[in-house]
């Protein structure tokens, strides 16, 4: 029997393979799910400069125990009504194929969450939103037409706005182990509380609710749509960019200044002598060995400058303390940045903190809280790159004798995470980022280190105090009685020795 | 400033998002790109009752060390003239998307390696092939167009056959660190030699020429093409089988028959009974409601045969064991089959061996290889199924002390592996898998614990007759001076006396 060959439209590969986005069964796709919501949410407030307030409701259904009904609503940008469907009913559609930190990045999460609740429950996902300079509020029911990758619009209503309302309401009722997930759910809660410090959160379950209130009201600066950098091209980005160029005229030092990062004339120019090209080529008449060469020796010439961090958008060292203290509410807690970074042309930070003591329990491994562009990953732990660096280290050298009560936060951003699959979990150990992972991780130890030394000595001391006072007593009589004095005057001198002794000793411990 | 929306091609989605499907550096996209190739080649060759001969060949180039000409030639089926382009230059396109064992399931893999090479050298990738039953050849050299993912035919020739060829043969150029990837590509050739004991594999590379001549020409049966199984079912298969079917008059009885594996007139009357349907209601007019009534009784219908193995290929433990004994060179080597079982409506087989020492070197863990649709996974141990449950079992209850020279390998075969990413590497822990995985191992633990008692008596027994045999000299002369007899007809009598004690203990030890 001879083959029969056919293609797939994208939604019916994912639909075909939704494991491979994290929607494996009912209890991770309802995890997964209110992952890609409140996310989404959180990308169209803070990256744009809004504080985010995003609700979040869990509601089982009545007759059928097994479909649940998610609603995330928030107080974003919000959607132009006329790309509501591509944005939720078209798998590879979105406005973030852009060089920026987002969380969404793929196009992918929210048309999985559509497909499976259709798939599960026959049901639509129901989207109302505004946009901010909008005088229209958008609503729709529908579906995705799997086998041709189109929205396929079931209602609409387009109506005036009457109030300054903007944001995106989202719902959809899909088959979901409640059970089975929620303990999933509430950490991946309350570590995207962590994270976003000044997001409030309010989630409603059938466990009842929880507030996170936003503990700050400074929100990190957003970060800013950029340009490749040339240390990230190959021969397909320069042939798309010289194609959207349009412009036969354009010569090679007028593309390279136009359409890559912190490439001015003189660099261009200086880049072009050393690769052995004329400045003014036309790009239209590069052939394909030409561009051969261009990528060749973009990648390779050594005096680029270093990617800008302003697409990025770090948490910043208080920042990031504030949301460990106010969720894991240790004894001590320290957070640092690293310098800007970048790896194959693409611009990183990271960050790190350590928290130790307090409501954290004690442990027979240092408990990790891995995020990367702030969204917390929970799964795939034990491929990610963070783990590696944290087994790696040998945490006697750092006082840390377990079982004990550390735990280490570690937060990569970037506009291009080395994710090791579409659900979004584990960060592949490229090495730039590995190397500084691993120095910031040593960083924060250190701290640790330092604040687990004092509080040794200052033990130490308090032990030699109640020592001291232990046998005063019977010193100051012994005294009293050699010297013939007042034993209370002798007890009081003792007492001012011991004072000034211990005050030469005092040791501050800053948590 | 507002978002700006667009879509992307799959090809331009994969192109930005390479390493989701193993292509993340030079030194992983060589490894991926020799894989996708061989597995290509073995699909085209056991799938279909040929005896695999593959010629693998690795070049590195003159001018350009970091180019890497990769050739991989095979006796397979071959591919039809007209279906070339699209094969080697659509994402999502292929004729492995029915219910059929086989290695390629995405329609993703050998497009990444042509991508991935122009994107590198610019080169486009060259493809000869001719079918079993066609009288010409095919010849290509073909890009993807990224951004409309077509194949963009460079040059093509068809020409008459002059002798009885059939197969492919598939030649690139892309950027490969080749130092950093040999040990894992040759790694990989050898244990696919290992699960295909088959094949013939010719492995040229630039440190030599490696030949895996077949140690068995028996084949096992080759999978068939099969149907879904009724608890497979979603929504959306529903809508798109009756919509295919293309028949207004199909009875929803009439349906079920046809488009269902093991469901017969009887089991489909008594289904639809049980579900409260009328078995003549003509499916055309089925309502939303209807269909997701029907799925989910489907779903939970608990009479439906099990999904049977012919769609499956597993290897046999004879061959396994072969496979085992001729890559490992162990001491001691055993293989079990599981029956078939099924999760979520797709067939799965599990086999497992165990191998002891010999060649094996000793080591703290037990050295794992993962096996899945005869592909070895060799990435991203840490999170695959097998690794948990060889992890999770105390190996000291099967005699075995770390270091210790033991190899557990397991093997998956199933119409849907639930990979956890595109790039196959780590399965997934379903419930039903993990379950007949644990089964299995145990099994050929517990035979390697027999072996190992065995061995032990065995030693015991030979101390013991060196123990005796030691003072046998003295006890003969003794007894002969007491009883005044010849000291050696003494000593052939005791000798015929431990002969009879030694053949009652006497241990059979098969490896």
């Amino acid at each position: 029997m001879s083959e029969k060959y056919r293609g797939l439209s994208p939604a019916e590969f994912f639909h075909r393979n939704k494991e491979i986005a994290g929607f494996s069964n009912p209890s991770r796709a309802l995890y997964q799910t209110v992952r890609e919501l409140v996310e989404n949410s959180l990308d169209a407030t803070e990256t744009h400069g809004i504080l985010p307030y995003i609700d979040v409701e869990v509601r089982l259904h009545e007759d059928r125990p097994e479909w649940v009904t998610l609603r995330v609503a928030d107080n974003g940008i919000g959607i132009p009504a006329h790309e509501i469907p591509n944005v939720f009913g078209r798998v590879f559609y979105g406005s973030k194929y852009v060089v920026r930190q987002t969380r969404g990045v793929f196009g992918l999460g929210v048309k999985m969450a559509v497909l499976y609740a259709q798939m599960t429950t026959g049901k639509p996902i129901y989207v109302k939103s505004s946009t901010r300079d909008s005088d229209v509020v958008g609503e729709y029911l529908l579906y995705i037409d799997i086998s041709r990758n189109i929205p396929h619009v079931q209602k609409m209503r387009i109506k005036k706005k009457n109030k300054n309302w903007h944001g995106t309401i989202v719902r959809l009722t899909l088959e979901g182990a409640w059970l089975q997930s929620k303990k999933r759910i509430e950490d991946y809660i309350r570590r995207t509380a962590l994270i976003s410090p000044y997001a409030t959160i309010r989630y409603r379950s059938p466990d009842g609710e929880l507030l996170f209130e936003r503990v700050s009201k400074e929100l990190p600066e957003p970060p800013q749509i950029g340009k490749y950098h040339p240390k990230g091209v190959d021969i397909e980005i320069l042939k798309d960019l010289i194609r959207r160029s349009n412009n036969n005229d354009m010569t090679l030092a007028g593309f390279l200044e136009k359409y890559f990062e912190g490439v001015g004339e003189k660099i261009a120019q200086e880049f072009l002598t050393w690769a052995g090209f004329q400045p003014d080529t036309k790009v239209k008449e590069l052939k394909l060995a030409d561009l051969e060469k261009l990528a060749t020796a973009m990648k390779n010439f050594p005096k680029w400058r270093r990617p800008r961090p302003l697409t990025l958008s770090p948490l910043g060292p208080e920042l990031l303390k504030k949301g460990v203290k106010s969720i894991l509410k240790p004894e001590f807690a320290t957070a640092v940045i690293r310098p800007p970074s970048s790896y194959g042309g693409h611009a990183f930070i990271v960050e790190a903190a350590i928290a130790y003591g307090g409501e954290i329990p004690p442990q027979d491994n240092v408990l990790l809280l891995r995020f990367a562009n702030k969204m917390p990953l929970l799964y795939d732990e034990g491929v990610d790159v963070s783990r590696k660096i944290v087994d790696s280290i040998d945490w006697s050298i750092y006082k840390i004798k377990f079982p004990a009560p550390v735990a280490v936060v570690t937060h990569v951003c970037s506009t291009k995470i080395p994710f090791k699959g579409v659900g979004k979990e584990a960060i592949a150990d490229v090495p730039e980022l590995e190397h500084e992972l691993e120095i910031a991780i040593r960083d924060v130890a250190r701290r640790l280190r330092i604040y687990l030394s004092k509080l040794e000595k200052m033990y130490e001391v308090k032990r030699k105090e109640v020592t001291i006072r232990k046998y005063m007593g019977e010193v100051s009589s012994s005294l009293a009685y050699v010297l013939n004095m007042d034993p209370n005057s002798i007890s009081s001198l003792l007492e001012e020795l011991l004072k000034k002794e211990l005050e030469k000793k005092e040791v501050t411990v800053n948590a």
